[in-house]
């Protein structure tokens, strides 16, 4: 094979695997959004789609092809003779075909088939508060996750291959160490505000009409750039955004009654990943495997900048807060900006995750962070699974879940196969923390924030990150942006002026 | 390869088969469901679709097979020591293999990219008013349809292999014979009618709640036995059904103010493709290619003798008028039962084929047929379609269309390239006119009607028809059901025993 070939052919099996993966996008936001009774076939129609990506990206040729172009354990992008676009699809595929052809199609498709399954028993006993409904399938699954994790090999951690999926070039070790100082910032900041005593939110928990929160949502969507001409928001239980084209970009948010702030702030969130898919999606990248976030903690650092950072700052509801009272006059009527601020920004050590402020929200992960390791290590059996989570809670939150339904049968990924992925919500913060320092330093965000149109800030998102897709390597573009490589201080420092200063 | 590998490989493969046709499934859904800018590239996802449905059906390896298991010109359905299932399947595949074989994977991937972004062009044209956005893509698309008809092959008439297609067996000549006959029994009727003076159909035209019509559309899908547990009703523009998996079965219905009679019927009438995909999907069928209707002529029998025979009988309205009474009692303040049922059987020429009455439906046919039939052979180059639709109108139904929107824009059918389909509507009448013959000799229809339950109705068909799902040839099974081949007599005397009897 020659040279021009392999890239023609790397661009045409990339072509087909990006087509073949938002195929799948459709198939899951049908399934989010249609109640119907075809669960089970559609767990096969999913198998199949990812056999198939499977198969091209851990075919003979593929291995063909990158040998070709110079990759290489250790040069993952090929020769440094090709352009810049070519060496990150060749990055990307060199990853994939690593890992891929190590798992044999059979495997991979019962992988896809037993956590797509598990996706509705898991739902059942969740609703049910049952979890022994769930432990079967997810013994099953955590078996699976060993088996998957011992083909694709290690050196110092069977949790290091898993991680590496999610988020490429970080370690376990180095998660470890990160987390172990965040753990102490983060009950450091919660122990203060308990002592500060309690905070009057209980006006976010009356009765807010769904057409305007929707409208609400969507000035400020407006306000952030979303692009309506490439996306659509949609309504489901848990939101989440999904690429189902390179222009088509969709979101969810939800409508918990009664309270103003989940809505609201979902939509912040979701517009957030929402903003990186479409500015990753450009003329360099479209249509190619480069159309998407540099890691997942790149996206959620994208997600949680929006929703925590610029969405919960004193700015945004200098702006926004008189939008809101005058669309709901009554439930804000002894309300203000003060009050609602520090309502929003209550922190307040609770169940669910998704619920979390920004403060006990990292606890909840390093929670999820040492179970997965323990389940994977084989030291904690699943049976054993909703003790250990409580006692986790107790220690890290002081809370003891009241049911398993709030305590650990409340979070998909499991069910989905995906150990390995919770640490890169708690990375997102902290990747946000390192941007948002470097980017304050260029343009004033506060200010920016408070005129209500956020296109600068947009503008300078899309300059240094989003456009750049997944052309780089994690580390190497938060380098790029910030100048360093990650440093949780960043974070402390933003939650410490945050919290322990005035808000 | 051995025999009992050959009949394993035909499973496997019709399984992938049957999920990628499903997985296509879930993309037209969504695309009618929710307006995205991502049409450009949903075509592409449906091109690659059609492309493997394709590589599957063509390949060598289905020659092997199907060779295996003897299948062979005027053989088709194997040897005669194979059980009837795996015949059924041997038929299917080795007519699809003989037709797929013919293309190259790029003409099929051309045909479908083409086709799909053509539809969105339709739908613009159509908004617009203006034929000349179309007439370009429409052109490519008779000059790939005559393609395709060549690459088939045919002994007669470019149009037979194209027919074929979608009613296995049946000649243009059939047809044509048949259409002839069936023009003159329709303009004979509709002239008699049209002496009988006008009807009073204004009470349609009122305001109805959608909430309460879409109330009782279930209802009488409830009485039909549309089983909720495998089955969505949805909302479209133009109403459909479609199978996303064995047991996720899918229809919608339309609601066209102010009127109370298209979105009831258009629920009946999927409903009667909705009862045949469920009652195909059985025991003997379940995830095979087996699991669809024998024809979709024999689907549109079903169709239409519930939406019309059934739908729009005097049992049916004897029954169901109380309750339509009971919903909307200012609307029908001054109707009574007789004068319902003259107005959803008022006959009257109009320009649009989907909104035409029992008796003038068949003359739309015609004239889609004409016109398929001289656009294949070149007569007729399509910038001249507008004209040869208008006069076409005026000669059979006495109707000038008072614009293109209304006249050759009207239909979905040839963006999507799909010349030879029209026949099958029609076809669809004779069939279900002969069946609902068949059926009155052994059950007493309308009495079963008037009870307001079905079941007995609905079981006839499962046992004679559904049940079968598409193990014989359309021609075998209308012999097996009816003790003949088909003859237009029987919608003659139906329609003349409803029109110029009394109702």
């Amino acid at each position: 094979m020659k040279r021009e070939e392999a890239i023609k052919r790397l661009g045409e099996i990339d072509r087909e695997f990006v087509l073949l993966s938002h195929i799948g996008g459709v198939l899951v936001w049908d399934q989010e959004s249609v109640p119907s009774a075809g669960a089970q076939e559609r767990a096969q129609q999913l198998g199949l789609l990812d056999r198939k990506m499977h198969d091209l990206s851990a075919s003979e040729e593929m291995g063909e092809i990158l040998a070709q172009l110079g990759a290489a354990e250790g040069r993952e992008e090929g020769e440094d003779s090709l352009d810049e676009r070519t060496r990150g699809m060749v990055r990307q595929y060199f990853r994939a075909w690593n890992r891929e052809r190590k798992l044999d199609a059979d495997f991979v498709q019962e992988f896809s088939e037993t956590t797509n399954q598990a996706h509705h028993i898991w739902a059942a006993a969740r609703k049910n508060n049952d979890f022994s409904l769930y432990e079967p399938v997810l013994s099953r699954i955590v078996e699976l996750v060993q088996r998957k994790a011992g083909a694709f090999g290690f050196k110092d951690d069977p949790y290091d291959p898993l991680l590496d999926v999610f988020e490429p070039g970080t370690s376990t070790a180095e998660v470890e160490q990160l987390f172990r100082e965040m753990q102490g910032d983060l009950m450091g900041i919660m122990d203060r505000m308990r002592e500060a005593g309690p905070v009057d939110d209980t006006f976010l928990y009356s009765s807010y009409a769904q057409d305007k929160q929707s409208a609400f949502g969507h000035e400020v969507l407006d306000a952030m750039g979303f692009d309506w001409n490439r996306g659509v928001c949609g309504i489901s239980t848990h939101p989440y955004t999904i690429s189902l084209g390179a222009d088509d970009i969709r979101i969810t948010t939800r409508f918990t009654e009664p309270s103003v702030i989940s809505p609201l702030f979902s939509s912040i969130h979701e517009g957030g990943h929402a903003l990186y898919e479409m500015g990753a999606s450009n003329e360099v990248t479209r249509g190619t495997c480069l159309a998407n976030g540099a890691s997942l903690a790149f996206h959620e650092s994208q997600s949680r900048l929006w929703e925590n950072m610029i969405g919960r700052s004193r700015a945004f509801w200098v702006r926004f807060f008189p939008r809101l009272n005058e669309l709901f006059p009554i439930q804000l009527e002894y309300v203000d900006v003060d009050k609602f601020l520090a309502a929003v920004n209550v922190v307040k050590p609770s169940e669910i995750r998704v619920d979390a402020d920004e403060v006990t929200y990292g606890l909840h992960i390093i929670l999820r962070f040492e179970l997965e390791r323990e389940l994977l290590s084989g030291n904690l059996p699943v049976s054993d699974l909703p003790g250990a989570w409580n006692d986790g809670m107790e220690k890290l939150l002081g809370v003891r879940p009241k049911s398993d339904r709030v305590g650990v049968l409340q979070d998909v990924h499991w069910s989905m196969g995906e150990l390995g992925y919770f640490p890169t919500y708690a990375l997102g913060n902290l990747y946000g923390a390192q941007i948002l320092h470097t980017m304050n330093r260029e343009i004033d965000v506060d200010a920016v924030v408070a005129t209500g149109d956020f296109s600068p800030v947009r503008m300078w998102l899309d300059q240094h990150i989003l456009r750049h897709g997944s052309l780089y390597k994690p580390k190497d573009l938060l380098r790029k942006v910030t100048g360093e490589p990650l440093d949780a201080k960043y974070f402390r420092e933003y939650l410490s002026n945050k919290y322990l200063g005035s808000l």
